[in-house]
């Protein structure tokens, strides 16, 4: 296994790419390729020099770096020697197994599509999310989590079949359920786009429970929420503010007056329990399903740990071929489509 | 100010709707009518005998019920003398200023349709839910929260102007700041539809503040949040949701040993608060904004509480004719949406 990691892109490179590459060799067999300025990324690591597994870490110079603020197409297509585009070019070569990058999401889509190229029989790829149930032992997964606006139905049937077989091999749950965010769990609800996707949905071979309301999304109704890209970027950003929100208001009523600080010091462990359950780093990144190649996006703030998990997370996404697997079930959304 | 409530809607009516109505007749000035089953009304009244001042509340007797299980359009047409019929068949006469019901939306959505008429030049009625800040003086009001799940940028431009007169005429706020819910806060993010409502909005005489991101609205980035009602829906919903999976969550953390325990006893108060600040129900009813009359859908599980504060919040709605400003407004809108 050969992970391949953009060390120059997101708010916390090179340092915590760096270091979370270094805490994640000792638990992983493969071998790390680190892109990006060679001398930079060659002076973060000296800083561990001796504490990690010296001879499974090389460097690959790229002299360019993709920033957020650029638009995405033609960041990819102008700055050839970024990190990210040589990253993604050799996954395409064979010289790697997989790509991680917490650089610009919209690049990533951009870069997955037009160097790997979409997979035949794909509508449209889609940037799927891990999604924190709270009490729960596995999160479940957003998709789309926002590249999408507008979709087709078809699209949300892609949705539901890729994210199933993600949550099938790489979480490793059997009959993953697939629920459809819809207005009420009722058949004939929604709009004419949920309404077609119901359908389809409910002729594919995932485990289809229906439609679900965005009440019983964080209480993990379903392993896969499929979505177009606007609502699930509602969903993903509006649970990381509420919950934001609430944590610092708990935070504040519990500072006044001794008795209530007296409290909330002996609850200080378990609160910060739950703000580590929010912690979207701790699950690991965001595959990019429906390109022809494994590309993960990590959180663009993503500390060492998040950085550690997210390559711990993404050895089953490459080892267990996810990607050809997709491949695999297009001939099994073509029919469907078909007899609509 | 006579004020016309359905006795009968509701999960807890008509027990907790009278008691509501009983609650709030001594800080209010008007009259309240209750309409449903006279002997039953008749008789949850009795229970308050001498503790309210009995001259200002009357029944009037309706034979039927309208339940959430019905099709809302078919029972409002075949159900002519349910409480919902009858109650908003007075506000058409005359005589009532406002009518109340904790019953089902989509009814009262057809009832002030086919009974009231939409105002003209209004493309879609809304309705508009209150949405708890925490921490902050006022809730803001999301338009659409789930009445049109497929929306033109007309029909959010619409739910802008309109959520912005209700903000300022019943919360009292100046200016009230408007926001478009988007993928991002950039202007030209988005989708075909919010592009272009994005435009229209910027256009018009609200104080509108632009594209804002679903992680700020909790946070109360403006005070009227406009989205076509799927993703209105969305927002309600998961709100509530994980709100309640946090509390839960919480009070399973804090029951583990001792220290916790006791961490938790000091704390309760404080928890309760919380709990109170997302309590819907303390905030008032959503009104069904661009009918011509005033219609407030009440929480379906409203408490006496929550009855008494959707009649106290539903006073300066009448009061202030916000139907009649709406229907001023809607030359300029027409001005709007021509000029595209």
């Amino acid at each position: 296994m050969k992970i391949i990691i953009d060390g120059m892109g997101g708010d916390n490179a090179p340092a915590e790419i760096v270091k979370g590459t270094v805490e994640a060799l000792p638990v992983i067999d493969g071998e790390i390729v680190l892109v990006g300025d060679e001398k930079v990324l060659t002076e973060e690591l000296r800083k561990y020099s001796g504490k990690y597994p010296e001879e499974r870490v090389s460097i690959r110079h790229a002299s360019e770096v993709i920033f957020n603020e650029e638009a995405p197409v033609k960041a990819i297509r102008t700055k050839k020697d970024s990190s990210m585009v040589v990253g993604i070019s050799m996954v395409k070569k064979g010289e790697g197994d997989l790509f991680i990058s917490a650089g610009s999401s919209g690049a990533l889509m951009a870069g997955g599509l037009f160097i790997l190229g979409r997979i035949q029989g794909i509508d449209r790829p889609a940037i799927a999310s891990v999604y924190p149930i709270l009490g729960a032992n596995h999160p479940s997964l957003l998709v789309d989590a926002g590249a999408n606006a507008e979709c087709k139905p078809q699209t949300l049937l892609e949705f539901g079949v890729m994210g199933s077989i993600y949550m099938e091999k790489v979480i490793g749950l059997s009959a993953p359920r697939v629920g459809l965010v819809n207005l009420g769990a009722e058949e004939t609800k929604g709009s004419t786009l949920t309404k077609a996707a119901y359908e389809m949905l409910h002729k594919s071979r995932v485990n289809f429970i229906g439609n679900v309301e965005a009440r019983d999304v964080p209480k993990g109704i379903c392993d896969v929420i499929v979505c177009d890209g606007f609502v699930g970027n509602v969903i993903l950003k509006l649970t990381e503010g509420l919950a934001w929100n609430i944590l610092k208001l708990l935070k504040r009523k519990f500072t006044g007056g001794a008795v209530v600080k007296m409290g909330a010091a002996l609850l200080s462990g378990k609160m910060r329990e739950l703000k580590n359950e929010f912690d979207y780093s701790e699950y690991g990144g965001a595959p990019i399903l429906g390109v022809k190649g494994p590309i993960i996006k990590m959180h663009g703030s993503s500390s060492a740990n998040g950085v550690k998990n997210t390559i711990l997370k993404a050895i089953p996404y490459a080892e267990n071929r996810v990607v050809q697997i997709i491949q695999n079930s297009v001939e099994e959304l073509e029919e469907i489509s078909i007899s609509e």
